[in-house]
């Protein structure tokens, strides 16, 4: 099995990438295609030392740019590094890739050149999210792929979510929700209360809505929401964490008791960060294409690509887009009746 | 001035709201009007002792149940304590509503019979949300009214914050942002950019969008969503919040140092969830009906109760509703031409 990495995206191109590889052929004894620049690559190389026939070097001319317009880039850069590593995949030289560039570029190719998966409409990008119970983070999808959605494409994102959970996280029969602003069924604005009836009827164990509260609390293995307010979801979380270190970190000035307090209080801050940041995970999957794509941020430390790496390991290994396959041929008809209501 | 208290919602009716306004009298020398079912409140009120000419109690035979259809309950029940509360305010007997009941009942109520503010075509309810800066708060608007939005009606929500913060909030050029999966002009679905076109050609201070992550960081005073986006928003902040303090419990057990270190900062701990809870505030305005009614959860404390009456009583002081008359009179063009838009 091989992974490719697109080396030349991200805020520190070829240099956090590289590292990264390294750490992974290293630690997991994976092979490893690194796509960029074939001269700054081998001389970012002679830097380390790593087991040499796991990694080799796949050259491309070109670069998307993290501000880039993916659309622009996918049609004029066709030597770019995403499009050569995602070329590859489909020609079925690497077994999955792995990117830190400019996400919608990332995307927009994924889904030119692998194409979606038979009756998925749209795909998602899904991420862990933590919640009180420290062996069950759940999955949340869409976070950001696709900002006006069709009730279909929820139902399709339920699908997904649970094949990832089912192979990923070897979940047994995961609890699919609705992310929604109450429990009672009907609740909603009219795109979610159309999804929820056809999640009602899916093959899914589906449990119904989740506010955006509850979902922390070990209730759900997988919610369902729009790319909008997935995002909007997942950086209030962010930003909330944000602001009780800042707060914290005020306070705690004030007297010396606090500060020492903080002080013998490291363990479990620490404990606190890693539970709450899914770097350990390694990126987000793009779902719903023919082929395993891992998304990176693009300030992801090399630890977290290495991450990435072992986490499209998995995704191709288990097999994840076959599960998906099959969950869409076990609701076909929900899926069609859903396009077609939608086309009236 | 006096302010309507709706004494027979809430988890605990009669009770709190009872122990709220004998505060709220004692410590800010207002007069309140309780309102519900007399024999309750009387034997309630000899419970406490009190400045005896500040409270009154007025007579209402029926109470509408914290799970009550709002609908049903404005049609069948015209002398809940809710409605005879609001048609007080409607009257001119009292200056402001108070209400810890059924929210989905009061807001219905309010609309009924004060109706809404001239040219104003949704209410809205507003909370505020702590940021990094202690002093800056930021009000988040709608959280829960409006779950289908047109652009128009954010539009009007961004001239109600705003109105809001120059006066409640004492602020003189606050800064109106919308919620967005990014910062970008031309991001989000196609209700938030057209809500965008409008809000830059108003006579708002409109910074333009902000992300979940940046709104806690001190950049905004006012933050413009539909109701589902605003409560799966707060709710998530809520969360996790419960995530943080749940995962620091569980984390401090592993050692005796972490458990003195807890206790250390005990201080930070309650200066951060003094911050974190705006209980302080005491309620959430319904914005945009002609009449001042605050809302509270149905669990509020008696604390939060007492400093609701505050609110109100500030709200009508500052002629709240005055100030969001000339807004919308200012923007008038424009909210037009918002609504025709949509209606084509």
């Amino acid at each position: 099995m091989v992974i490719a990495l697109d080396v030349m995206g991200g805020d520190v191109p070829v240099h956090s990438p590289v590292e990264a590889a390294v750490k992974a052929a290293t630690d997991f004894n994976q092979e490893i295609l690194l796509v960029g620049d074939r001269d700054q690559v081998v001389s970012e190389l002679a830097q380390h030392s790593y087991p040499q026939k796991l990694i080799e070097v796949f050259h491309s001319s070109e670069t998307v740019g993290m501000d880039e317009s993916p659309a622009l880039s996918l049609r004029q850069k066709k030597d770019s590094s995403i499009r050569v590593a995602v070329n590859l995949l489909q020609e079925g030289k690497v077994d999955a890739v792995v990117s830190a560039g400019n996400t919608g570029a990332s995307m927009a190719t994924a889904k030119f050149v692998l194409k979606l998966i038979s009756d998925i409409e749209r795909p998602a990008i899904a991420t862990l999210m933590p919640s009180t119970n420290r062996n069950n983070p759940f999955v949340l999808l869409d976070i950001g792929a696709n900002i006006d959605c069709k009730p279909s494409y929820l139902f399709q994102f339920g699908l997904m979510g649970d094949a990832y959970a089912r192979t990923v996280l070897n979940l047994e029969n995961p609890r699919v929700a609705l992310l929604n602003n109450g429990e009672e069924e009907g609740k909603g604005n009219q795109i979610v209360q159309d999804a929820f009836k056809l999640l009602e009827r899916s093959t899914l164990n589906f449990v119904g809505n989740i506010e955006g509260k509850a979902m922390f609390q070990d209730q759900v293995d997988i919610v369902v929401c729009d790319g909008f307010v997935g995002n909007i979801a997942l950086k209030v979380a962010e930003g909330t964490f944000d602001f009780v270190r800042s707060v914290l970190k005020q306070e705690v000035q004030a007297s010396w008791m606090a500060r020492l307090g903080y002080l013998a209080m490291r363990g479990p801050f620490k404990s606190l960060k890693d539970r709450a940041d899914y770097s350990e995970v390694g990126g987000a999957p793009l779902l719903g294409i023919n082929g395993v794509v891992i998304i990176c941020h693009g300030n992801s430390k090399p630890h977290t690509i290495r991450n990435a790496i072992r986490h499209a390991r998995q995704c191709a290994e288990l097999n994840l887009n076959d599960v998906i396959s099959r969950e869409v041929s076990e609701n076909l008809n929900l899926i069609q009746e859903g396009s077609e209501n939608l086309s009236e």
